[in-house]
C-alpha cells in the first residue's frame, strides 16, 4: 500500500514529538509500505515569523510573506528526515521546489494545480520515507506561494490523488470527528464513517478537523480520508463518498460562533434592492450566510442576515457609507450569537428533521432567531449563550450518542 | 553601474540592522545604479538550527543539513525585501532554485559551477533591487546544498563574475584590511589596495576578513572586490589584481594560533619514509603547513612540521598508529606555538624582507622555532605567548604604520 500521512504543526511541536511521529510513520513502512509524510510548520513557527515579518513592514508584500513562511515547513521536514534516519530507516525530505508542487500565482492563498509525482516515485522506489512540505507550492514565475489555512491537508490530499495512494490518513490531535465537539457534548460518539458532503457541512459549521478545501478536493478526486490522533492508535473517522446506512439520520451537531447577524430596516420595496445590498458586501469580500427578509412598516421590507463575526466592522461600516444607495433607514446587528446545526446525508429521505430540532430547543427553551436548510442540514441562529444548551439538546433529542 | 554587496550574519541579526543594510542599499540605489544583495543567515540562526539537528540526530546527513541551514538564509533575504518596501523601493528576494545557482553534488562543502542571470536580470530591469540568498546552492539532482565557510562571500563573487558587475562589495564589522590586526596592533594602517594574492595569505594566516575561496574565484575571474564596514561609510580596502607600486614593500603582517608543531623522532633514513609520513596524514584529511626535516643521532633523522590545532589530536593518534610503519621512534608536539607571518608582493624583488624581520624578532628578544617562506610571505613559528609582541615588533621594524 502506499499510504500519505499528514501531520500538523503541534505533532512536530518539538524533539519529543517528532520522534514520535518519526516513529509511527516507521511502524507501517516496516509493514512493507510505501510511506509519503505530509508535514506544517513546527507548533508557533508560521506564527513567530509572521510577527518577525509585520513588525519590520506591517504592510509585507504576500509574495515575501510566502517566502519567508515557506521556510518553516522545510525546517519540518529536514528534521523529520534526520530524525528517522536516526531510528534506522532511510528517509528524505523534499520542499515545494523539489517535488515539484504547481499553483496558481497568487500568494498567501493560491490553488494547487498539478504534482509532478518522478521524484517522490523514484525515492519511494528506493524504499526511502519521502517527507514532503505541506502548505506550499511554486508559481509560474518559480515563486514561492502558500495554500492558505488549512493548506498541509490540501497537499496530503492533493499527492495522494497524484500519487492513486490507497490511504490519506490526516492526523490531528483529536480521535475523529464526532457527533458533536465533546468538550461541549460529553456523551458525544466517535463516528467511524462519514460522507465528503457531511464533512463539508461540518467543517463550515466549526468542527474544525478538516479544511473545507482538503474535503473538496478528496470528494473531486475520490481520495478516502481517514482522521485520526497522533497521540494514540485508535481508530479514526473515514471520511468517503457513500457510508453504509445504519438508520443513521444524523452525523452530528456543531456550533459556530463565530457569526453576528446584521439587519437593514425599512429598504424600498422595489426590484434589485436586494442585489444592490449584497452586491456591495461582495465587492468587499464579505460572505453572508442565513439571509431573510420580512415585511416591514409603510410598505418597506427589512432584511436580516448573518456574516462572519470577523467581518462585522466592516460589513457595518460599508453598509452605512451605501445606506442611501440601498434605501435603507436603519441599519442593526447582534454580535452574542451562535450558529447551531444539525448534519446528516440521512435527512434528504427524512423532511421530520427540521420539526424535531424546533421541538428539542423549544423544550430545552431555546429561542430561534433566524432558520436555514440544505438538503443535509438544519441551521438555527441563537443567542451566543444558549450554544452549548442547544448543542446538548439536540444530540440528545436525536440519540446521536448510542 | 552594477553593484553586488554582500552582508554577513551579524550585519542582519536583528530588525534595526536589518533596516540599516536596507537603508545603505537604497542609497546606492537612488543614484540610480543597479543593485544585487547577498545575506547570510540572521546572527547566531545557523547555530541554533546546527543545535536542533544535532539533539535530533548527531550524526545527521549532511543532505538534510543542507536542507535545514539554507532555510537560514531565506529568512533573512524575505525579511530584507519587505524592510526595502517599507522603504519606498521595490525589493525582491531569491533563493537558490529561483536564482538558479548550481554548484556541484556534495553537500556541505559543494562548489558553485554556473549561475543563471536571467531572471535575476529580469528583476534588474524592472529596478528592483535583487535579493539573494547566499551560501547555498542547487545540485543536479534539484537538492539544495552549501558552500561551506565563507560561502556568502563566494556566492556574492560568483555573482558579480556571473553578472560581470562593476563592484563586489564585502561588508563585515571592520572598516577593510588593515596592516596587522588593529587589537593588538593599535597603530595598524588600514590599506587602500591589495593583491588577491597577498590577501589569500593574508586569511591564510588568521586575517579572517574574506574567504580564501572568493578571494580565489575573484582573482580567477578578474572581479575587483570592496572590503569595507556596514556601520560606517569610511572608504574600505580593494582587493585586485595589481596594486599602484609607492615603495610599499609589505602589505601587513599577521598572526595564527590554530597551529600546533608535532616532531617525529628518530625515522630510519631511508627514501619513502617522508611520503608513508605525510601519506597517512593526508588519507585523514589533515592538512600539513611548515616543514622542517633535521638530521638526527646515530643516522637516522627528524622531521618536525605544524598542523591546525583542531587536528592536532587526530594527527597524533594517526602517527601512533603508523608509529612502526613510519619507522619513528618517538613523537613529540607542542601547542602553544603562534605562526606570525609579513606578507607583501613587494617582497619579490626584495631579498632582505625575511633577514629583517629575524632582526625585528631577535632586537624584541622572540626566539624563532622553525621558518617558512613563499613568493610573497615569510613565516616563523613562536611561543605562543610572544606572538603579540613579536607582530607589534615587526610591524614597527617595517615601518607599517605611516
Amino acid at each position: 500500500m502506499l499510504i500519505v500521512k499528514k501531520f500538523g504543526g503541534s505533532s512536530v511541536a518539538d524533539k519529543e514529538r517528532i520522534m514520535n511521529v518519526a516513529k509511527r510513520c516507521i511502524e507501517d513502512y516496516k509493514r512493507g509500505h510505501d510511506i509519503v509524510v505530509v508535514l506544517s510548520a513546527m507548533g508557533k513557527t508560521t506564527d513567530q515569523l509572521l510577527a518577525k515579518a509585520y513588525d519590520i513592514n506591517p504592510l509585507a508584500s504576500k509574495r515575501e510573506l510566502d517566502m519567508l513562511l515557506t521556510t518553516g515547513e522545510q525546517t519540518s521536514v529536514a528534521l523529520m528526515a534526520m530524525a528517522m534516519d536516526y531510528l534506522g530507516v532511510p528517509a528524505v525530505s523534499l520542499n515545494a521546489f523539489q517535488v515539484a508542487m504547481h499553483t496558481t500565482s497568487k500568494y498567501g492563498n493560491s490553488r494547487l494545480k498539478r504534482i509532478d509525482s518522478e521524484r517522490i516515485r523514484h525515492e519511494l522506489d528506493s524504499r526511502k520515507i519521502v517527507i514532503i512540505t505541506g502548505f506550499q507550492g511554486v508559481n509560474k514565475y518559480d515563486d514561492l506561494t502558500t495554500l492558505g489555512r488549512g493548506g498541509s491537508d490540501t497537499t496530503a490530499v492533493a499527492l495522494a490523488a497524484a500519487l492513486r495512494a490507497d490511504a490519506c490518513e490526516i492526523y490531528t490531535d483529536v480521535e475523529g470527528v464526532y457527533t458533536a465537539d465533546p468538550r461541549v457534548v460529553p456523551n458525544a460518539r466517535k463516528l467511524k464513517e462519514i460522507t465528503y458532503d457531511e464533512m463539508l457541512e461540518m467543517a463550515t459549521l466549526g468542527a474544525k478537523v478538516l479544511h473545507n478545501r482538503s474535503v473538496e478536493m478528496a470528494k473531486k478526486y475520490g481520495v478516502p480520508l481517514v482522521v485520526r490522533s497522533s497521540l494514540n492508535t485508535a481508530e479514526g473517522t473515514v471520511v468517503k463518498e457513500e457510508v453504509k446506512v445504519e438508520g443513521m439520520l444524523l452525523s452530528g451537531v456543531a456550533a459556530d460562533k463565530n457569526t453576528a447577524r446584521i439587519s437593514v430596516i425599512g429598504l424600498k420595496d422595489e426590484p434589485g434592492i436586494a442585489f444592490k445590498l449584497f452586491n456591495v458586501l461582495a465587492r468587499k469580500n464579505i460572505n453572508v450566510d442565513i439571509i431573510l427578509q420580512s415585511v416591514g412598516r409603510d410598505g418597506t421590507k427589512d432584511i436580516s442576515f448573518t456574516v462572519d463575526r470577523t467581518d462585522l466592522r466592516e460589513a457595518l461600516d460599508t453598509l452605512e457609507e451605501n445606506k442611501s444607495r440601498i434605501t435603507a433607514q436603519k441599519i442593526t446587528f447582534e454580535d452574542n450569537v451562535a450558529k447551531v446545526s444539525v448534519i446528516g446525508a440521512g435527512m434528504m429521505s427524512n423532511p421530520g428533521v427540521a420539526a424535531k430540532m424546533f421541538e428539542a430547543l423549544y423544550n430545552a427553551g431555546v429561542n430561534i432567531k433566524m432558520i436555514s436548510t440544505s438538503e443535509i442540514r438544519v441551521t438555527v441562529l441563537i443567542n451566543e449563550s444558549e450554544a452549548e444548551k442547544a448543542m446538548v439538546a439536540v444530540h440528545d433529542y436525536f440519540g446521536l450518542e448510542d
